[in-house]
């Protein structure tokens, strides 16, 4: 169960001028589900992506990063489940660019303007006669109020879709940004998540858009970890179509960007967090705050120990306050200077740890109070300077391993 | 159950002379269970000590490094399981020394002659009175062929005590090498382990002592994982009594020095081994075996990064051949610029991966076959160089949780 995630109503899903999508049932892995996405841009739409910093990524990621290069107007992205199309060498790429090839010719366009993706199975032939002779039903099915579907068409082991919109005005004029993301497992983005599209109707410039993009990246994909297992397919995708009119974003001085740039960074962390919410047997959204940092890098180091701590992970499914394996974690994290008499550590506002020690005042029925809550918030004081940083995760359960024993059965 | 992993006969532990050891039941944090363990060293012993990096390391770790810091001649070691004295801060240290005083009162010598070691919960207040209480009980008890209860007292999660003997000649002397140790989760020791205890009964110099120590470790204790998680109270102590009457071993130019190194490694390896076999909810016992490296440390980043990977823990559990989970580990473990066309994937003697993608010849039953073994070796061919390394880890199962989730109920 997701934990306070609800499926998007469809009529909460506002339409991105100039930006239609149609799924269908290919038959990637298993019959008589959507899996497969296409996203068709007007002309005049911007594109930008980030991508999995995984030395094994996938071969639509490298295709996707060949086709950016040329610089030529995207006109489509297709996406896939069932099949990740990774660890599978120049004959996944020959498939990657055989599925493009084929879109292209159906969209009368070259294979460069079209952006692959695929989520699933490492290591397996992509099955491309099925997508192939899917992609007439995808495209027949393309329509801009079809958000609700596209993002159930990316769910893998997702056990909801996620979808988020928001509404902003800039010069006067009214603008979308609406964004879907997919992900439950080998999740601890470097760089974007699993896969992640966002659009807006506004017109941005390449440059500028990419700025944006990675600005709500860092805010966002990239300040969760489900299992540290960083995918071989992550993919963030910024798409701004400037169907609705209003005047170009050139740079980041502009003085719509930053309004534009905040609203991209709520959708993405809005999908980011119910990545969390729904990830593999999820029962607690736990956020990890650590603050007194002497820098950034080191406030995520121990960030990412706490979030990345078997043990801590499974105290919290328990709703145990072990709290000894914060600490611990604290420990390891990689400060070879700490000073641990200066850590402070909280559960939302009890405080746990005083000076390093168990705080006097500290009684186990509060930490008990806070652990079962759904929603959790771990704050640690390094006591070393004015950084902080902040990420999100989930617990480990029996689900988890559940899940992760019987994905391929 | 622990993976090809038997109590030790007592009769197969060979008593060091010169060593006696005693258990009480001192109800530190259960009644009616071995918690105490003491063990009396006679005079002319060297003892050396290598201890966790965790920054939080625990009151009795600080106070064995201050009495070993003033070289002193050991009289006993003192060790108490139930409770880690972890997080505890001053009144931990307090504690810690507290029971030294006690036991140093009762043999007669400084309180600096004693060497405390903890584990167990972390953060709790150390029942010192209890402990004291128990201490007459372990004294009466001592002996020199007490190690089988010895492996007992020191156990926490472990289901399984841990206990080996090798039996070697130096100068023409028959010459003992006994260890104990304990550990089941909260395993990724950096300089040692939860706590290992290995004795000779040869005469080494305390700086040969220290060495050979070193050596041991980062050949045994150093090279396992069961959940990434470093514990706070990790020490790893080597005891050297002389009273087997060999001429004293100087240093490492030292003849014999080369030939109980071999086997104080041996038992150390064994111990640590043992670990793993025994870890929290293992039904694996998988070697990570990395080779072609530039270096030692990435071929070790490599390794780790598979060992603590959550999802190709549960696939080993699972006996599922999902080896793309493998190469996302690879491919995320730090090398920036692997060239993933030269890395070759093995399970045992079955080629999974070659030249970075699935090997053509590979057959799914091949792997599977592979897969449901209790012992696996996974061998990665990084094609960058001659350095290699190994490591030893065990899958996760839902035991894992359930011990985890239930540790402190």
């Amino acid at each position: 169960m997701p934990v306070n995630l609800t499926p998007p109503k469809p009529e909460d899903l506002l339409p991105v001028g100039g930006l239609a999508l149609g799924v269908a049932e290919a038959g990637v892995r298993k019959a008589q589900r959507k899996d497969l996405l296409v996203m068709r841009l007007a002309e005049g739409a911007s594109v930008a992506g980030v991508f999995t910093q995984n030395r094994f990524c996938a071969a639509p990621v490298s295709v996707c990063k060949e086709h950016l290069a040329l610089a030529k107007p995207v006109r489509a992205l297709l996406v896939n489940t069932g099949n990740a199309n990774a660890g599978t060498g120049e004959d996944g790429l020959a498939r990657a660019r055989r599925c493009c090839s084929e879109l292209a010719a159906a969209l009368d366009c070259e294979r460069s303007q079209i952006l692959p993706f695929s989520t699933g199975v490492i290591m397996e032939p992509l099955p491309v006669e099925r997508i192939v002779a899917a992609l007439p039903h995808a495209l027949a099915d393309c329509r801009e109020d079809n958000w609700a579907r596209a993002a159930e068409a990316i769910m893998t082991t997702d056990t909801v879709p996620k979808a988020c919109s928001r509404r902003l005005s800039l010069g006067g004029k009214s603008v979308t940004v609406t964004g879907i993301a997919k992900g439950a497992g080998m999740i601890h983005p470097d760089m974007a998540t699993m896969l992640g599209f966002v659009a807006t109707d506004a017109a941005v410039s390449p440059a500028a858009l990419q700025r944006m993009l990675a600005h709500a990246a860092a805010r966002s994909f990239n300040r969760i970890t489900v299992d540290g297992d960083t995918s071989t397919n992550d993919s963030f995708m910024l798409i701004a179509t400037g169907a609705a009119g209003t005047q170009t974003i050139p740079g980041e001085s502009h003085p719509d960007y930053a309004v534009l740039a905040a609203a991209v960074t709520e959708v993405a962390t809005w999908l980011a967090q119910a990545i969390i919410r729904d990830g593999e047997g999820a029962s607690k959204f736990i956020t990890v705050q650590i603050e007194g940092g002497g820098n950034e890098a080191e406030c995520s180091k121990v960030a990412y120990a706490i979030a990345h701590s078997p043990l801590v992970k499974t105290a919290f499914f328990a709703s145990d306050p072990n709290l000894g394996r914060l600490l611990a974690a604290i420990g390891y994290a990689g400060i070879a200077d700490l000073d641990v008499g200066r850590v402070q550590l909280y559960l939302d506002e009890v405080r746990v740890v005083r000076d390093g020690g168990r705080d006097p005042a500290y009684r186990e029925e509060d930490g008990q109070r806070v652990m079962q809550q759904s929603e959790i918030t771990v704050r640690v004081e390094l006591g070393r300077g004015a950084a902080q940083t902040t990420l999100w995760t989930c617990d480990l359960s029996h689900d988890y391993v559940s899940i992760n024993a019987d994905y391929r059965s």
